[in-house]
């Protein structure tokens, strides 16, 4: 009864399959993050960790009655298969959405996908080969890093700064990686209330972005959740409405409405929007038409243009909250204040180590993401990420008051024992389900 | 004015992307059926091509009321991201689903998927390198040949009879593959009411299949979207009741309820389990709450092993309508008659051609699928296959006379004219949207 258990090696013992799995899944490990994640789910901890929006404000009775209606009057659409490119009439509505950011559009240019995170897998289906390149802002968003690396691509991060993107830096790694024979497939961006870097990339520095990557021959992918969610002033326009044949446009329906439908979108040129539909049809037949006219409905039907402001106005609230909390009780740290989106990019004390404080957070009831799970190589452990999007303002202040009590406690082991985190190596996680 | 327009050879002029393709993409190519059926989903055209199920016969105005509540009552949660594995509660129900075929499983072992597609592409994702070799029936579903070969797989088929897969045929191409030295990933089957050939592998051969599966270390992918569709008996044991750890198996509720919502299932051996979960994050973060709510509560409230009942009696009545029709109209050809599921597989008369007489049938206002969409190297255009789960009796009966009459006029070609066809070479077509 007491035997040894073996030691799992990779799941060479223990799993069977071990030696038939493609490249590419022997990367695919749930890391200890996830774990760390199901308990910070549990009700007593604040999460600052999830990308999660506020969709209590939603008007739940008028969506069910909305929902009710597409199913007794159109069910037999809305329960059937639909097209692979997804339903007319949503691209259509689609087209009004994205006009508020300068585009213009034929509905036939747009491909509806099961959140945008399926028009990322699909574009990476789309361009990459193993080995090829992927220039990405450094953080960058952890489900595209995802992606890229299920489908083994070479992720080289480009430095930001408060305006988003920094041209130079983009030119000179673009040069070098020419100069090194690489084969740069293209730049993945999110212009807007950046996740996680909470910064937006500036009008004057878009045509320049544009420029560069058009004389390197590197398509851009706009990706762009965020974008009408800013607090001050009205959209800039989107990379796409400068270069329609240069960009792939990503928009999503899961920040200005609501994720549990799962819709997305991409916007390509003609050619690539074929594959991109193709590409879709292979993974998952059609879009589900239920979910599109639960949204093509709303946009017709609600005022989802007034939605949108009550959202600014919710998360400005909480924006407003946390950066106070932090000063109140954090001042050690340094943060940006962001105009717009979820998220707040935290920078640690000197010696402090976000991915190995983590557990203790969670112990003491908050969560949030550690800064590896931003960088490709896992670098990035001297930042956290907190998501103002779902507690409220109260919770968002206990939070950051609980989170105060673990740095405080980490510094002071710090000026003890000295800084042990330095020379800490990244290790690569594979993104959790929660951190959008 | 009149400057020549270049010929676009495959995009490399028009498409200014042409060189930043995957080596995967450039063989995602519309071919021209895909116009073919956009004429063919007009009303006037008989559509015996769709695999879509009937599903005017579901309670719209109770289901209507269903997804209302829902939203109501549990909108915070039906409209917010979820679990990447999906909801618990549905992986629950579907258990009892599956019991109904002998699967004992843990909802753990479940991954709720977009469709039961996205599972045959995530499967593929995980163990598929290009050039690697999947053992597929002859002929197979469409959209699994068009996952199988945008993920670049070697697709190799066995033939099968009146009882399904050749267990003999089976153990002679994977010890050819073995001597060849080929790596063969896994065996691709619908063992019960295969799409298109609507045989069924008989119990008998079920384990004989798993053992030589088993033998040579090959994985069994168990797709079975039509078990509980027969209509004369009860449902066979799934292959994955036979053998847990040697069976990937595939559920879906698109044809025993509703493809609209997008909700399959697959369940896999532990280790295996868990990279699907990893790749289908990476896919789409997570499946649709709403969706899954709704068929979750559709099983909780519902009397679906009722519906299913209807389902039978109703694509009984329609496969006696084509059968019949077939007898009457089209003696020359041959079929089988299957005893559940969507399809007929019909044998042309010596020397038609089921690719180059279709646009004529369109023409004549009746489509089918030829069945070359089913073979990987285009081979198979001597038959074409039948759906009976859409159109009435009476629509069926009509389009099975217009086919007639096209059947007999390419007969009258080939007395004149000799024959045309032998010779004609497969090409592949990347499946068309709606032949599932």
């Amino acid at each position: 009864m007491t035997e040894p258990t073996p030691t799992p090696r990779e799941g060479t013992r223990l799993d069977p399959w071990y030696g038939s799995y493609a490249q590419r899944a022997h990367q695919m490990r749930a890391s200890e993050i996830r774990a760390l994640f199901a308990v910070a789910s549990r009700p007593e901890v604040v999460s600052l960790a999830g990308g999660m929006p506020f969709i209590g404000g939603l008007p739940l009775e008028e969506l069910g009655e909305m929902t009710r209606r597409i199913i007794v009057e159109q069910g037999e659409v809305a329960l059937q298969y639909g097209s692979g490119q997804g339903d007319e009439s949503l691209r259509e509505k689609i087209l009004d959405v994205m006009a508020l950011e300068g585009i213009q559009a034929h509905p036939d240019d747009v491909v509806v996908t099961t959140g945008s995170q399926q028009a990322l897998d699909l574009v990476t289906t789309v361009f990459i080969d193993p080995g090829d390149v992927i220039v990405a802002e450094a953080p960058s968003y952890v489900g595209a890093l995802g992606v890229f690396r299920a489908h083994e691509a070479d992720v080289v991060h480009v430095p930001m700064d408060a305006e988003g993107l920094i041209p130079e830096a983009l030119e000179q790694t673009l040069a070098r990686l020419k100069a090194a024979g690489k084969r740069v497939k293209f730049l993945y961006t999110v212009p807007n209330f950046h996740n996680p870097g909470g910064v937006t990339l500036t009008l004057e520095r878009r045509p320049r972005i544009l420029e560069i990557c058009a004389s390197y021959g590197v398509l851009v992918l706009e990706d762009n959740p965020y974008g009408l969610l800013g607090f001050d002033r009205d959209p800039l326009p989107a990379m796409r409405s400068m270069s329609p044949e240069g960009v792939i446009y990503l928009g999503s329906f899961s920040k200005t409405f609501a994720p549990g439908y799962r819709v997305g979108w991409a916007v390509a040129p003609h050619a690539v929007r074929e594959k991109l539909v193709l590409a879709s049809e292979a993974a998952i037949l059609s879009p589900s038409n239920a979910s599109q006219m639960a949204i093509a409905t709303y946009l017709e039907h609600f005022d989802w243009q007034g939605q949108i402001k009550k959202f600014q106005v919710q998360y400005r609230e909480r924006r407003d909250a946390m950066i106070s909390s932090l000063g109140e009780h954090i001042p050690e740290a340094s943060w940006n204040v962001p105009d717009g989106g979820f998220y707040v990019w935290v920078k640690l004390p000197e010696g402090l180590d976000a991915k190995s404080m983590l557990p203790r957070a969670v112990t003491a009831r908050v969560a949030y993401v550690a800064g590896s799970a931003f960088y490709i190589d896992g670098s990035g452990t001297d930042h956290m990420r907190l998501s103002y999007c779902f507690p409220t303002p109260d919770r968002i202040r206990e939070g950051v008051r609980r989170l105060a009590t673990v740095v405080d406690s980490e510094l002071e082991t710090v000026r003890i024992f000295g800084n042990p985190g330095g020379a800490r190596e990244g290790t690569v996680d594979f993104p959790a389900p929660d951190i959008f």
